[in-house]
């Protein structure tokens, strides 16, 4: 069971990150009215919003490299909270940035999950 | 309500820090038997081996600075998650770690929580 949890976890990072680096617009078959993101402090509530504010990160064509991912079951029934951590990468930029994000997943009846909490931070040294 | 969570996240992660800096075996109150903690990747199940973990870190007298703190209702009945970033000084360490760690938070009767999920991540630059 934690097996899957892990490997649920990383196919998810796997899609989410690559949807974000290549079809931005698609994140939103990811989230429900009910989702709520926090990025960098600002909440934004709602897939509509949610996909609004993720198509217009200043970002374009960077790439998400990820460091670690880590998944545990949540109380809610088959739910699963996902923590990462990875570097941002910029085009034309020497440094990169790291970031920390963690996503509560719920699952829908067709055994697919949508994203309920998404919490994303910038970590600054 | 969201102001709410905010206060209640707030609440408990300046609790959990000044016992993880203070008293750590005190820290056992907050978890359960079916709580689970990742640490830097490695799975502690349940509260008798996460305050073993816990009370057994290397970095005695140490002290957490809390740089960020970020709180959602989860979709479990009044849970929180919670996010939080900072950094760990160490007695006689010039430089200091960066780290990131996520809570989720489950009511418990009295009106109190108790920590569902717990991960924790140094933030290497």
């Amino acid at each position: 069971m934690e097996e899957q949890i892990d490997l649920v976890g990383k196919a998810f990072i796997d899609h989410y990150y690559h949807l974000l680096d290549n079809d931005r617009p698609a994140l939103s078959s990811l989230y429900r009215p009910s989702s709520m993101l926090t990025f960098e402090g600002q909440k934004i509530l709602g897939v509509e919003d949610i996909t609004a504010k993720l198509t217009s990160l200043p970002f374009d064509q960077c790439q998400h490299v990820i460091s670690t991912i880590d998944s545990q079951p949540s109380t809610f029934a088959g739910g699963i909270v996902v923590f990462v951590s990875g570097s941002l990468q910029l085009p034309g930029e020497e440094h990169h940035l790291r970031f920390s994000q963690m996503f509560h997943l719920v699952p829908v009846l067709e055994g697919n999950f949508f994203v309920q909490n998404d919490m994303f931070l910038l970590n600054y040294g």
